[in-house]
């Protein structure tokens, strides 16, 4: 099964994939992060986050190769957190969109053969001024793309709001 | 009948309301495309744009004067993307808010007295940081309130989130 | 009662608000406005909504301290409008999100104990690509929780889109 949560910056996606998670597998979860803490500001985000995690759930630290890290889950549930920190280490890595969304689509065929639930935190970020930098909107474009790709693909999609969940399906 | 579907940057808003035109004329669709190819990246979206869309649909250009190019419209059925591309034409040519407000009232008067389906693609633009530029405030101030006159007039509107639709009404 | 009403920049949520305010208390509101007049075109916007509103309606303008002023409020029904720019104000100020967290929640705790009906209103400002600048990330992060406690103690919740509301609780 493939849930999916998107939402906004604080929006409360990742306290809604985490009350889903311990509903689906209490204390045998695997949370894989994709967050890398390359400055002190992106560390404490993450501290803060595990801060808020059950102590037994396994931590998976993988930037990029997240078909191999599903695939490699030690158990059923995985809390994938984000898709949207995978693909901009994927843009920071050279990565051209078609190799992103080859790489999403091979991680949701990768889950359905799998079994489990995968449940899928994303970020929109395409609800503002278009960007001056290019680079922005290279990567909103690929978000975009890999977001759509994750929720076709969901049994469940869920759009977080000020903590509060619309479902999108 | 007039159909509003808007959403952020790579939402499927396009796709969605491609597929709700062929539902509606199938073949017999005119495409009113307000973007301008004004450098080689824009270019590129058009082209890529277009490659998606059934060859037999009619494609017509129309930066700014969109009323006239629903009145003139060969097909019932009406695909207008984007109302987010007009209303920054319109700004790049000196209209004001005012200005633009009066536009598309006339544009939606007319669609009401020529009959047919218009479907109006637009964008979201305001749900991010205020932006330091005075311009792109006021874009989004007015593109806003354009899209609350065609979101107030349509019979269906809708949201869309990862390529998923919110109706909105 | 506790009505929260959000969205992006120009998404009709202050128009929705006041008619929310003028069914439940007629000519009976106080609207408690947290705008700061800093500039001309920040007037400009003021007094453009204040002349939408009903003459009757007693306008109480408070920067900062919001529970102060529920507290005092001279009618059952208050239009707070909006906790996004009183966030601004207080880390303009120098306060910490804990601190702004802290006094989000008496100011809810206070209208409870208050009775009567606060319609809040805020801004999605988490939808856009991650800003630049870091007091814009600590802006809509600081926010981000403070909508959550807002939308959590709320009664009835609702998104504004392009004017049209999405209920969220």
């Amino acid at each position: 099964m493939l849930i999916y949560v998107t939402g906004g910056a604080r929006s409360g996606k990742s306290r809604f994939a985490e009350e889903r998670a311990r509903q689906l597998g209490g204390d045998a979860v695997t949370y894989l992060a994709t967050a890398q803490p390359l400055d002190a500001e992106m560390q404490a985000r993450i501290e803060r986050h595990r801060a808020d995690r059950p102590p037994r759930w396994i931590t998976v630290e993988e930037p990029l190769e997240l078909e191999r890290a599903v695939q490699a889950a030690p158990t059923p549930v995985v809390l994938l957190d984000c898709l949207s920190l995978w693909v901009s280490n994927l843009l920071l890595r050279g990565d051209s969109e078609a190799q992103m969304l080859k790489a999403a689509g091979d991680l949701l065929a990768t889950q359905r053969r799998r079994g489990g639930t995968l449940i899928a935190v994303s970020n929109e970020v395409g609800l503002g001024i278009v960007p001056d930098n290019a680079l922005a909107r290279q990567y909103r474009d690929a978000l975009g793309r890999v977001n759509q790709a994750a929720a076709a693909a969901a049994d469940e999609a869920y759009l977080l709001v000020s903590g509060l969940e619309v479902k999108l399906k």
